[in-house]
């Protein structure tokens, strides 16, 4: 087994929470680290409802990989798709059919949108996992408008000024306030001949409350705000079918709108390379990992982030827990590559978090509940503080401000424009996956 | 005809400088305005070359239209393509074939950019006149530095190292020089593996010396100071071919590369329905006004900005130039609704600028002129006070001095990624025009 000092080579597969936090400290414990990734920066995702409703420009919360890594001269980063990792042969090939040789892997390949099978879902719905995405969603709705404002038929215009967003988790949550806020804010002014009445933001939640992972009364309370923001909260409404002009429920009711979000799933990433024959795989689609995150017969690799499952225990997929576990593989490869014996992955919560709308957030956080303007505060700095790169964060919070005090948003462009033809009445693609 | 009261109708065409001056004008005087554009935000085309090459987000030049006119409610916005004028219905047709009838029209489509017929050159070589094209041209060069960094092949690396501008106007001049900052700066600094002495940033001119408008002695300065910052300035060389991977001059010699960027020429805008049917054209493709800037035959139809040839005078194709007729033609109408004799454009001089690096712009203004420090900091001055919106103002302010101080670029990333395959060796599409 390579020596601390032998610069054993480690492949991390995936630059976000997990991989950059392996690679960071990794780095500096004298390992070769080959950072791999098919975009060539970090995306900071629990900011990306906020690039998707046009408060701040996508580049705000992506960094440069190369950037990040500058001063970490046994990092390297290789702008790649990784197709697979033989693990008998110790590489990992790209989709361009290029190997990489490792003594140590690193799995860090994140969580994509699951629809559970409900039809149309794939086909119809917007996600929100990639910057993308956001943006294919910010530019269909701004478009929607421009289309209704074209529009004779009432029926039509109410329907594309229909937003439905499926999922009370918190992502579904700050989307759909972030969302009333743009559309009866500033867009409603942008339109004087529009009827604005006809604006809908639907929130479709199959269980009985919002935010099911907090304590009822913080879930209220969202309910509360979300619905004197002019969010319509549908509780116990499972949805049965998307379609390109309607989204139907379980109970039979249907609703007449082209824009519908889906943030009621996630599962671990499925690279075809990393296929059920080779794997495991457990609860939310992640692959079955042991406590110490390696993966079984295989103790020179590494499972982290949301597409980990680390053996008992049942972390959330999200940010603070795969921070946690990128620096424990990181760790361990480096307890290993010393002769030690990795250690055990114990969940610590973090706490959990959601921002409403203005001045409105709700929080479990050391031990204690917050609710309204402190939960919010607790929410932008702990934001703020996380965004990589000063300048991101000195910008973010400019957008921020004109958000909050002007109520106004400056990125309503849409942005790019559809090559085939700007005019309203075409939908932009869906954003690819 | 109708008076100033009556509430006459104007579609103006394109939200250019010309355009989006001749409408808040207009919007004040009591017309009834309805302003056209195929994207729904102005573009400050001015900068775009900081957008092609990192220095700022490209939503930070563009402002959305309807924001603009929000305090004036007599201007309203359509979201079209406008395919034909119809002079004699007065109607404009767009290209989903609604009509709007007019009772005076404003001709204000921009221009494109002209090869000059070189082989290769539209299939071929990058263009700066949307953000599309600039966020292309981003991505590309991006990519071919981890192309290179993944290029066995010491050919090929420099090759794809290798960036070629055409043009040794203002705007290959400012492209150029941003060009070489970015390359040989922060980019070389994210590739310690990479032979930086294989970067090369060419300027192509086919006259004997860069920015042939200027006076000679300023001319001389910027030739030193490119030289100074690595660009390879190549006189009286003029292309003769683009290939997909070279580029061929005049005089036989042929370079090596898969970046050419043309800023060499432009043409007024090409419309399908303003064919040279219904439309003289002459020098630079632009429409042939009357002195008054309207149309011969057609008193009731103005051409303003860039596509526009007034009478007898040559104004430059450039923003002053293009707000000071879109001003006029506004003025036009109202004293023809007035029942006024309409004025007759004269060209006043308003200087010129352009910025070749940090602490570097030449400048003719005042009957002066400046040149390093002074020049670069009225070329500031001017740019910043005219961004539209003091939020775009304020965040293109700290992309500045970020980059100004910290030598630093925080949007090198490849964005959108080819949805085709983000991998290394794929060349993106080099942006509709």
């Amino acid at each position: 087994m390579a020596t601390r000092d032998s610069g054993a080579k480690v492949v991390i597969v995936g630059a976000g929470f997990a991989g950059l936090w392996a690679a960071r400290r990794l780095g500096r414990k004298g390992f070769s680290v080959r950072l791999m990734d098919r975009n060539n920066y970090h995306t900071f995702l629990p900011l990306i409802y906020q690039a998707a409703t046009a408060v701040i420009e996508p580049e705000q919360i992506a960094y440069p990989l190369r950037a990040v890594f500058k001063k970490h001269p046994r990092v390297s980063f290789t702008l790649a798709e990784v197709r697979e990792a033989d693990f008998a042969a110790r590489v990992v090939r790209t989709a361009r059919g290029r190997e990489y040789s490792y003594d140590y892997l690193v799995l860090a390949p994140g969580s994509e949108t699951t629809f559970f099978g409900v039809p149309g879902a794939a086909e119809h719905a917007f996600r929100l996992k990639s910057l993308e995405q956001a943006i294919g969603f910010r530019n269909h709705a701004l478009a929607c408008f421009e289309r209704a404002a074209a529009e004779e038929d009432q029926g039509a215009a109410r329907r594309l000024l229909t937003f439905v967003v499926v999922g009370g988790g918190p992502t579904g949550v700050e989307f759909a306030g972030a969302l009333a806020e743009l559309a009866l804010g500033p867009l409603a002014g942008d339109f004087p001949g529009l009827n604005t009445s006809q604006v809908r933001v639907v929130l479709l939640e199959a269980a009985q409350r919002v935010l099911p992972t907090f304590p009822p009364g913080l879930s209220d309370y969202t309910l509360g705000r979300l619905s004197r923001m002019g969010v319509e909260v549908w509780l116990n409404s499972a949805v049965a079918r998307v379609g390109a002009d309607s989204v139907e429920l379980v109970g039979g009711e249907s609703l007449p709108t082209e824009s519908v979000v889906w943030t009621a799933g996630v599962t671990g990433a499925r690279a075809p390379g990393f296929s059920d024959a080779r794997v495991s795989r457990g609860a939310g689609g992640r692959l079955l990992a042991g406590p110490t995150l390696q993966l079984p017969g295989h103790p020179e690799v590494f499972v982290a982030g949301d597409a980990c499952k680390p053996g008992e225990a049942d972390p959330p997929m999200n940010a603070p827990a795969a921070i946690a576990q990128g620096r424990l593989a990181a760790e361990n490869i480096s307890r290993l590559a010393a002769g030690k014996e990795p250690r055990e992955y114990v969940y610590r919560d973090k706490g959990q978090l959601a921002t409403i709308g203005r001045s409105a957030a709700v929080a479990v956080m050391w031990g204690r509940t917050f609710k309204g303007l402190t939960a919010w505060a607790v929410w932008l700095l702990v934001h703020l503080v996380h965004i990589i790169g000063f300048r991101n964060r000195l910008l973010v919070l400019v957008n921020w401000m004109w958000n909050y005090f002007f109520h106004e948003r400056g990125i309503r462009i849409i942005f790019p424009s559809d090559p085939h033809g700007p005019e309203p009445g075409r939908l932009p693609e869906k954003g690819h996956q």
